[in-house]
């Protein structure tokens, strides 16, 4: 284990900014006290190195020491080992999180993701909002009977409340009032107003450069 | 641990058979020679038993002894942990095929799922040819230069594989050859030959009752 290095864009447009998804790992880092820094690649132009990091040319990445990660599902993950904070040891507990860290990527964004696409638009697409209905649908009742998805609080939460963000953004959980008080829930911990104020604060940085 | 037992539906209608999830599963359990027994839960109603295991009300589960998982991606995960035929154990080839799992679903799925909604539709959506062509332009120069996505075959390869599928079947990789080579190269494989008659099998036996 080594010095925890977060790399996010130097600079993005205006909408996206306090979205892009560093703000995952940043969270995570701020539940779990990690000690960490952030560096910046080229939004712009985004070359061989930044490639040989994270093939597909997004953002973070994250560098443990001689590992780097891409994919912010598997830096959670990666962080979840390091800290009980975001992940607990005994093996049901750890698998209940990863079942959830799974369903909010794989069964939620899946349909969220495509939706917010044609809200940002302004256009909409019945196919999407019946695929997100669906799984909103399901995920009432279980936040509605409980605080956290899986026992505590953990990195399952933080990727499930940032995938919601975007689908609240555009008003999309009105009617799963459940979904919306525990997305309120999640973003009223400290650990995410730090982590949302440092990336407005990094891409702001930015503008005056 | 205990012994493993996947379910899946009883029955589906026959375009999705042959992708119904449960393959991933099927197809890592072959992999690692580990037993395993199949279980079937009615396609038609979706209980509250159902609803346990799964909260989306879709499949594959797993439970291994008292531990009960949902998400294809957690399961292979999970399964990776038992067999080093499916996931290495030094931490960086682990978290090398972590990365590559998480990028399967989160983010060659995210624009290929919403592509292939449109496909089977007949309808054709540009922003999501574009969304997944930005994506395979990506895959192309990795799977180029190298046989299996995280040094030797993985879960990480299983879970790109069974994605890529979907496109395949829609001639969607005819401009990304080293794509359709390194599904041809996984899909060639005895477990996953195994898993998917296996599966179809299934589904067929359904139908004479």
């Amino acid at each position: 284990m080594g010095d925890l290095v977060l790399t996010t864009y130097d600079w993005v447009p205006p909408p996206p900014r306090g979205f892009v998804r560093d703000i995952r790992v940043r969270w995570a880092l701020e539940e779990a006290k990690l000690p960490y820094r952030v560096e910046s690649v080229s939004f712009k132009e985004r070359g061989p190195e930044h490639l040989a990091h994270q093939p597909f040319g997004q953002v973070p990445w994250l560098t443990d020491g001689d590992i780097s990660i891409f994919e912010s599902g598997a830096i959670l993950l990666h962080l979840g080992e390091r800290s009980e904070a975001l992940m607990p040891r005994d093996p049901k507990g750890r698998a209940e999180v990863i079942e959830w860290l799974f369903a909010a990527l794989n069964s939620v964004e899946m349909a969220s993701l495509p939706w917010s696409l044609f809200k940002f638009s302004g256009q909409s697409e019945k196919r999407f909002d019946d695929f997100l209905k669906l799984r909103l649908d399901r995920l009432e009742p279980v936040v509605a009977k409980r605080e956290w998805l899986a026992g505590s609080f953990s990195v399952s939460d933080i990727l499930m409340a940032d995938v919601l963000r975007l689908v609240d953004r555009f008003e999309g959980l009105a009617a799963h009032p459940a979904t919306r008080d525990y997305l309120k829930r999640a973003t009223a911990r400290p650990a995410f107003v730090k982590a949302h104020a440092d990336q407005i604060a990094h891409f702001a940085a930015a503008d005056s450069t």
